[in-house]
């Protein structure tokens, strides 16, 4: 929870008051204005006279501010422009809804300020002059000095104190600030002003020397690090072999004198890398670390962050000038960073860690360990009491959780920053119901709080986020949560084990079809290859199961069952945990918590339920799938891939059967064995959505996913050959009969072999070329249907034709289904209502769609297949050239994970418009990966679908989802 | 030129007169009437009193028609419809223009009649009837028969015989006539009618009892199999042994009691069949003649046939019945077949063949040698002279050649049928070209006989359509022309023995990338799998070879060098002739016709290239395959593959050490080695296309297919391993580099393996993550260019971007582009004029059209790909089921072929639009295998492309087809 304080700190003083007994006059709290604390103090010295307090409100910009400002003649701003906006506590010229042109932490300060709430005074050099610096080549408007200096003299004016002045020097601290927060962005540069001069200066006025050297030469290695770009470790030695020489071991242990020496030590190891003297004069100390800010904001962390993250490049970053105040002057100092409830649970709690007489630096180092914010109340009861006021306002005037950071110089509080906090999905939850009951926010604005992706993490065992791990090695969070387990290498070893009741990761290199089974025994998943919607991420999302995918530094030896990371070897059996929210590979095991559903949990999803349009559906294969869907809340089944049922042991020789007959008859024999088992599912899922549609699809992908593989098999048959002349006559009799059975499959897997199988004998074309199929499916269904309905079961199966481009091929599928139930029904001499209609899939489907919604009862895109044909992007394949995309921005995302909405999208619009101009009644929904994708949710929304359908996890990320695209709806229609 | 007589016949008489003594009077041929023949002739008697014969003209209808036709309340025909139609020479009630209700035959032969022209009395009933019998659960409505009746007694008038009477019966046939020919609609009935009692006034009238039986038994026979559905078989099974008993070997040689046996013989077999005695009432005959022809309007055949030539199923069939005519019946009669030019060479010549007191059956029996018609005018000058009259006169009305068939009964003619004639497409040509110097028809005319696709017939040598050949297998006629050489089975082989001069046809189950070389040194392809567009039948097509792909009953066996084909083994080096347009193979060496594009060729084309608006253009991957399309008119080229120069056996090193370097350095390297080859490959196209505009396209394909197979690498290091035991020291170091060597391509190959390559990590997305490749390619096209333009060669370059999606992806590719040019430009101190483009061909493209045009100069539609990824359908896989379903009528035809205008043109149309939107100076083109599909030019026509591009060979195709379109256009805006 600690951070690195943001203000720098002289070295702890030698005086220490005793604990409790407070040294300076108590800072009238109520009117949170700052107070001049002790004159005795150090930092009382620094801050004389007081900081400028004035009323809560708008203060009137001094009037004098423009006399020195240049003209737009002489360079300076436009009118109507402002370069530099100034803040003290009690008046500011900016406010915190300027985050445009001050960004996030400057408008933060200026809203501060004008809120009374004590912050260190300065000023704010907006983004537009960062944008200025680029346009001039890298060089700041000649016009710029002049404004600098008349701002600094504010500061001045404010502090009592001179910027590079022998007596009472003034020291700033200079911070980037961008419109969002940024992480590679440049550090912050603290006691800036600093020279021999100034110096010297500090040291007379604090009598402090120990605390002036170490804030010099703590000055000289940020500056030259962040400025100059010379690498800290070169610093870092020096004080390494000075304590060496010393025999010490901690900073504060060596002398002023060793202090002395390290800093003329740094200045000559600057001369050295620059081939010129650490620069002396404040103002160009100032200069140089202001145009440092804005080169920072073109670097490659930066630029790199910003496309990740869809920041536009020209947004710029804002320049924040601050006095230096100090928490470390005493034990009537501290240094704190705290949140205004708890960021974890969400409890109403006031929450965070302080140290006395300490920097933030302190604490990460470890030296001592902070103490909780509540014994602040003890320590410097008035401090804490203000700073409880003070943050309560701020978490009212936000109206959000605020992560505050403060310096308590001599008893007088300073506010350095103030945000909103970050905090867990579960916290998050919390704390929008919370805040709803308190009047704090309105149940929509609650709604919009939650990033829905969150809800994941409470859906999902999850690893302790107290837990000391470190990580082996990091793929992509596939599919989130926590799993533990022993490593197995094979489909069949995952099986095995876990019929013996043991929890196995299946690792694999890349997981397909026939690892189902593994997959659906193993407790989660790891894949050296493939992306977020590579098959094992797509599967074992839909399973809830733990994935990490394309974790690339491991490196899988299927034959000798290990595989190795680094200089790690992992064995088969040994322990692993895999966190599906991080992508991390942990060695051992690693304590887990369960989710919890009820309380504001449940309570929220029911206000977004009363506020969506949009149905949630599920995609599930299997009665426990629907189940647990139902659970978290699924409206109906929108996808059921009956082909996963053709995976199970007791399926699948009768489905290859199927696939190996030379005859009509010969297949229906095979048909006629799958049936009962087919019936037997689809019972199962229709019982266990009682009362709601299920959409159940017909057999989708190519047959060749049913048969063994070619190595596989190959590997077989020469293994029977080479046995065959080793056993008796009768027993090579069965082993020709075997190798002459497995070489037929072998004959087949060459018949079937396609170039490119997403675009081959699959979908429907199986359904037409293979009628008895299509037959056998809708027997089942009816059957099932049927069974139920005599039970007195509400039933509602809608079949599903897949990988349709024509009307024509919608028909023939249709017509065998339409005429099977009629059979049925007349035998079973009832009737329940169905549905038939297609997936939108195939891009030629969505552009023929008014044609195909003659016969078309109901909709479903299949996104995943209509974005791999329209981008021509096959998913399996794509990572090699989709990360490259995203990184250098040609594609703003991964359009597997959120549909592309530009190009795709055009499609989805075209199909729905033609689809109900034929058909006004016609039912649309969504069924692919991309229908538990928030901002693909709010499109469907806009595109007026019926429903989305996803796995079940993200059900009721789909639920909060389309609450918000309803919220979205209703301010877009109030502009 | 022999066809299988329409008009039965009885059996040759014993009298004989002599050669060119005429035995009957002279018809008056200037006023083409028919008229009697001496009353002495047997068919005098059948035919007295003589044919009707008036002026020509419109005949009045007789008023008496109408009389007994029932109304529509006792169920007959409605207002203003006619059921039947009736017609003799000098009147008919319908005319020629009436094929919907008539039928071709029915509407020829009203067309006829009414002309004067002496036709066989009878009448038609029409289309409309077959779809009422259909409606009516396949009854002919009650009041039919009463019409039926009617029309009947017409003929009976204009014959002066009686159906079914004893005395001077009359005997009709019955055929059935859709609108277009049909095979697998019904065969003619002849000699209905007959019965015993018929029969005994048959031998009555004639005195030739053997004429009557065997009329009566071949009745019998045509009736059981076409009406009844009895296998022709057993009724031949009787003849056989009565011939056996008889030791007699011709038909002829049976005796008239032999005759009449086999007669009751047949109607013995027909009551065992249908336990029913065979009809003897002729009315009864007749009205199940009727009904079958009907009937056979949907039998299998003929729905397979219609599916598969886009003939709508609800046109239903005509039934033309019309009285018999005989001309067998002595030396004074003929029959004969015709074309009023050389259908073969389209010379002006009377061209035809007959044989007197024959019949047709004759003719196909071989018995005797049919004579040239020439012959005819000495033996019978008059007939002769009125045969050519009226032919002359057919021609001069359709204008167009005639297909007649006629038949002379003792000197009086009888004209049995005419249609237009089919023709070779170098008949076609020259007719066309004639007919416009002859006044007949305009250059429009012209140009709409000539159907695109058959001028491919005279681009390439051909099998000479005279010699006799038996081939021993067929598949797909993939890329027309004729082949004959020496049977190689790899790539090697082929460039090895064609290096020696042989010529050789490469024989492979499919072909890959890997065998260009190999293509490219063979006189021919045969491929055992894949489809028209199969990489074989492609890049066949594209060099202009001769290719049979997709054959699938030859079975190829690689590793003995020999193919079979049931029992027979073809082997190496031996001689097989493959005739590309027909899809045959031919064991041995057949002779072929070499092409000729001057004379009325050259006519044709300079009219169509003055006519159309399109603009034509090649694909071309060489200097020679870019003269050759120069000289078939080409005018640029629209697609040149950059990637077909990289399988050269001189740069596919450079280009596999590319693919296998692990650093940017080490690729650099092995690009700076390419470069020479490109630069000198842009050199020769972009001469031999002096002053026409050449698209390059940058490379393509996946990289993958540059790299030796998989198989062949694993078997080459587990030989070399093998190896490495048996050789000295220095030797084994050798080979253990070589293995490790092809290790790593096999790693490679791992990485680079695609599930499905067709979506991969191709097009631009290579240049896009290795912007080396397409800077290595800009500047071997730039410095080409400089080169010429050095020297003075008008060079316009134009690059082409593949598999563009968004215009982040063009741009990113265009500033590689433009950045190359300008360096080059300014290093040469000269500039050329270059555009860059892209290919529209991932659907996305189209649907973001506006959005890339931003950055593209011209477009160019890939066709094939934006069919794949529209449609769904990879074409290497697809034939599985594409197949079935054109069959099945769910497509109308292969989408590869005619490019699927409904689907896919949307996003044509849309991409046109949306770019000329943005850039209204947008120049677009087509260059995928449709640009050579002449139902795709005029799509591409409609839609304003400014060309198309196609393979040379498909050059004058474009023209033409280009051409077509604008009087398709031009019509239209007539209407």
């Amino acid at each position: 929870m600690n951070k690195k304080s943001k203000t720098g700190s002289p070295r702890l003083k030698a005086s220490r008051p005793k604990a409790g007994e407070p040294s300076n006059k108590k800072a009238k709290a109520a009117s949170v204005k700052a107070k001049s604390s002790s004159p005795s103090s150090t930092i009382e010295k620094l801050l004389a006279p007081p900081i400028a307090s004035g009323p809560v409100g708008n203060p009137k910009p001094r009037p004098s501010v423009r006399v020195s400002i240049p003209s737009p003649e002489e360079g300076g701003p436009k009118p109507g422009e402002q370069w530099l906006y100034s803040f003290v506590p009690g008046g500011a010229e900016g406010d915190s809804t300027m985050r445009d042109l001050l960004g996030g932490k400057g408008a933060g300060l200026a809203g501060m300020a004008k809120a009374g709430i004590p912050v260190p005074p300065g000023f704010t050099i907006t983004t537009a002059v960062c944008n200025l610096f680029y346009e001039n080549r890298m060089h700041l408007p000649r016009s710029f000095k002049p404004i600098l200096k008349e701002y600094m003299e504010r500061i001045e004016q404010a502090m009592g104190r001179k910027f590079g002045h022998g007596d009472k020097p003034l020291l700033v601290s200079v911070r980037s600030g961008a419109k969002f927060s940024m992480p590679g962005m440049m550090d912050t540069i603290l006691n800036l002003g600093l020279n021999e001069k100034t110096l010297q200066g500090l040291i007379e006025e604090t009598d402090n020397p120990r605390f002036a050297y170490d804030s010099y030469r703590r000055f000289i290695q940020m500056f030259s690090n962040v400025v100059l770009g010379i690498d800290k470790d070169v610093f870092e030695e020096v004080i390494a072999e000075r304590k060496k020489t010393r025999h010490v071991k901690k900073d504060g242990s060596l002398s002023v004198d060793d202090l002395k020496d390290i800093a003329n030590a740094y200045k000559k190891i600057v001369k050295q890398h620059i081939r010129e003297p650490f620069p002396d004069d404040p103002w160009t100390q100032l200069m140089m670390a202001i145009e440092a800010v804005f080169k920072s904001w073109n670097n490659p962390r930066a630029i790199a962050y910003r496309k990740m993250n869809s920041i536009p490049s020209d947004l710029g970053t804002a320049v924040n000038v601050q006095a230096m105040v100090f928490g470390n002057t005493g034990e009537e100092s501290a240094t704190g960073v705290g949140f205004t409830r708890n960021p974890s649970t969400g409890q109403k709690e006031f929450y965070g860690e302080f140290l006395t007489n300490a920097q933030g630096e302190d604490v990460v180092a470890g030296i001592r360990t902070p103490r909780p914010l509540s014994e602040l109340s003890d320590l410097m009861p008035q401090a804490y009491k203000q700073l409880k006021e003070i943050t309560t306002r701020l978490e009212q005037h936000y109206r959000d959780i605020q992560d505050f950071e403060f310096t308590i110089q001599d008893g007088n509080l300073f506010m350095l920053q103030t945000r909103t906090g970050k905090r867990t999905a579960m916290a998050a939850v919390k704390i929008a119901v919370d805040m709803v009951k308190e009047g704090l926010i309105t149940k929509n604005e609650a709604l919009l709080r939650i990033k829905p992706e969150d809800l994941d993490q409470l859906l999902h065992p999850r690893i302790d986020p107290n837990a000391a791990v470190t990580p082996i090695a990091k793929g992509l969070a596939a599919s989130p949560g926590a799993a533990c387990g022993k490593v197995v290498f094979t489909s069949e070893d995952a099986v095995a084990m876990a019929a013996k009741g043991e929890r196995v990761i299946l690792v694999r290199t890349e997981t397909n079809p026939d690892d189902i089974q593994g997959m659906g025994a193993a407790v989660g998943i790891l894949t050296t290859r493939g992306g977020m919607t590579s098959h094992a991420a797509v599967v074992a999302r839909g399973m809830g199961k733990c994935c990490v995918a394309g974790a690339e530094s491991v490196r899988v030896n299927e034959e000798r069952k290990t595989f190795t990371v680094g200089p790690t070897i992992i064995r088969e059996k040994q322990i692993i945990t895999l966190n599906g929210s991080t992508g991390e590979v942990i060695q051992g095991e690693v304590p887990t918590i369960e989710p919890e559903l009820s309380g504001e949990f449940a309570t929220l999803m029911s206000w977004a339920d009363n506020l969506r349009k949009l149905g949630v559906r599920t995609n599930a294969d299997t009665p426990e799938d629907a189940e647990r869907a139902v659970k978290f809340g699924a409206e109906g089944i929108g996808l059921c891939r009956t082909e996963h049922m053709f995976f199970a042991h007791d399926r699948l020789p009768h489905v290859q059967r199927m696939i190996l007959a030379d005859s009509a008859e010969e297949r229906q024999l095979a048909l006629n064995k799958l049936l009962p088992f087919q019936r037997a599912d689809f019972k199962g899922i229709l019982r266990a959505m009682a009362g709601k549609p299920v959409t159940i699809r017909t057999l989708d992908p190519p047959l060749h996913e049913f048969l063994p593989s070619r190595k596989e098999i190959t590997e077989e048959i020469a293994a029977a050959k080479a046995k065959v002349d080793t056993v008796s006559y009768e027993e090579s009799l069965q082993l020709q009969a075997q190798i002459a059975d497995k070489e037929r499959i072998l004959q087949r897997l060459s018949e079937l072999a396609e170039v490119n199988p997403m675009l081959g004998h699959r979908g429907c074309r199986l359904g037409i070329t293979f009628p008895d199929i299509t037959e056998m499916q809708a027997k089942a269904i009816f059957m099932a249907a049927c069974d139920l309905a005599k039970d007195g079961i509400e039933v509602f199966p809608e079949v599903m034709i897949p990988l349709v481009g024509t009307l024509a091929e919608l028909k023939n599928q249709k017509d065998i289904v339409d005429r099977v139930a009629e059979e049925i029904f007349k035998k079973r001499k009832l009737r329940v209502k169905y549905l038939v209609g297609t997936m939108i899939e195939v891009p030629r489907a969505a552009l023929m769609a008014d044609s195909i919604a003659e016969a078309a009862e109901f909709f479903s895109f299949g996104t995943n297949d209509l974005t791999q044909m329209t981008m021509g992007f096959s998913r399996d394949d794509a990572a090699k050239f989709l990360v490259p995309y995203v990184e250098k921005g040609i594609l703003p995302a991964d359009p597997f994970v959120t549909l592309d909405i530009e190009g795709v999208g055009q499609l989805v619009e075209m199909a729905v418009a033609k689809g109900r101009q034929t058909n006004p009644k016609l039912k649309i929904g969504i069924c692919g990966e991309h229908g538990g994708d928030p901002r693909t949710i709010a499109f469907c929304n806009r595109m007026g679908l019926n429903y989305v359908s996803c796995s079940p996890y993200r059900v009721p990320i789909a639920r909060l989802a389309a609450a918000q695209s309803i919220i979205g709806d209703v301010s877009d229609a109030q502009k």
